[in-house]
């Protein structure tokens, strides 16, 4: 089931059908599985590099704790993300499928001409499916502990808390993106789908979504990524070998960070996708 | 010259003098010397970072064409940084002397308490150098061709700004970093430094910053760094062999960044923090 061929393997990238009819249909799929494929094994780099970033500082916990912003009831996190998207959305990122607000109420719609949006690829319920309340709990609450040290240096907030946006905007780009995946997935196998989503049936889709020794290839790639991309690196080519040492955050935290959040809640955007995938 | 102990060498960070007594003063030198060779290293991975995520994206040309924007006269990434800096601001990013503002005019002053300031570490004349406008200038102009593919995606100006905002952010951050290692390096051996400064000779000051043998070992790390985070990561072992292979960014990219603008950039800010560093 894992055998995907040259191409490192994606847990939602693995075909569940052996359809191999070379119909236009199936070409125009094999294109987006490809895409989708590179781009999530992409997005593994980008949290590998925020969560780096973010590890240069220390836990800055007053970011996190309400204070008195005039105008603004909340913490100085909230504060920054919540301006940062009125901005970004004026500035269109929110026309994008892929990109998700943390704050959604209210944003101000783009002061620029948009490009038309091209015929949707995605069910027009994709929209209505936003998770970030969850990325945004588990990551300052479970993540953020196990790679940042404690401390307070007084004078990084506004850094501190942009790699944070960084970090939070990578996971929720991942994350979402199971929309796309299980669109390319309902694509290529219609019929397999099919009796699930009519039954409403999570836990029949959440099988057919789970393929537990491809998650497993994916949590040693990402631990990978971590060690290679936080090492320190030395033109003393002797020092390569020991790249474990030094490392700048503890690989092992990039397998949890999938193990238990990243790919679990790709499969629930997944599954809610699905479920209103055949809506009229 | 060059023959520092241990740890990586940097450009700046190579003693002149040979003052070996154990003073006070010698010892808090100690700390700060290596505070500021660990940034300066560390910051090559932030910079290395920022430009492999900047090259996710085609040029997106169009970011940089002036628009109509209400209330705004401009392109559309001097709109988002403008912004940005103004939020920043308000949240006491420019109270750092290592943080410095591509549109300083206007800043609006934080919202919330700072600090009070430490002790300043730099001559009160640091905060008069800002050379983001030459930073900008080469960044757009020159250093963004060499790394991302003509195209434009339509879609992703919000995304491609940020990416932009970052690499900018990290190279000033670097630059500017400059009057940290000019004063450390003043404090190392004021005698030397001295003469220069009252007889106002810039090249005398430029020559006594310049090591050549040293500056071609930061190149070389520099671009080892960017072929190694660059790299298409495969749990494959044997695959690793052939980092240069897949690339993301062409590594060569990088040491030119240090050679032609990062470490000239940064001497620059030396020589005038150091022509300011006698003044009452």
């Amino acid at each position: 089931m894992a055998s995907s061929p040259s191409p490192p393997p994606c847990p939602e990238i693995t075909r569940n059908g052996n359809s191999d009819d070379d119909s236009k249909e199936e070409g125009l799929l094999m294109i987006d599985l490809e895409r989708v494929r590179k781009s999530l094994i992409r997005q593994e780099d980008s949290i590998a590099f925020s969560l780096i970033e973010r590890a240069k500082f220390p836990s800055n916990s007053s970011l996190y704790k309400s204070l008195q912003i005039p105008g603004f009831h909340g913490s100085l996190i909230q504060y920054i993300v919540k301006e940062t998207e009125i901005l970004h959305s004026k500035v269109g990122r929110y026309e994008s499928p892929e990109e998700h607000a943390f704050f959604p109420d209210g944003l101000p719609l783009p002061l620029i001409p948009c490009p038309p949006k091209s015929p949707e690829f995605l069910h027009g319920a994709a929209s209505s499916i936003n998770i970030n309340s969850t990325i945004w709990k588990f990551y300052l609450e479970e993540l953020l502990p196990l790679f940042t040290k404690q401390g307070d240096d007084a004078i990084s907030y506004a850094c501190t808390a942009v790699c944070d946006l960084n970090c939070l905007q990578a996971l929720s780009r991942r994350i979402h993106y199971g929309k796309f995946v299980a669109e390319v997935k309902f694509r290529d196998a219609p019929e397999e789908y099919g009796p699930a989503i009519r039954a409403q049936d999570r836990d029949a889709l959440m099988k057919l979504l789970t393929f537990e020794d491809v998650e497993e290839i994916v949590k040693k790639r990402v631990e990978k990524k971590a060690m290679i991309f936080s090492q320190e690196v030395n033109l003393n080519e002797k020092d390569d070998g020991d790249k474990q040492q030094n490392c700048k955050i503890d690989p092992s935290v990039l397998s949890r960070l999938y193990g238990e959040w990243v790919m679990p809640l790709t499969k629930l955007v997944q599954v809610e996708y699905l479920l209103r995938r055949l809506d009229k």
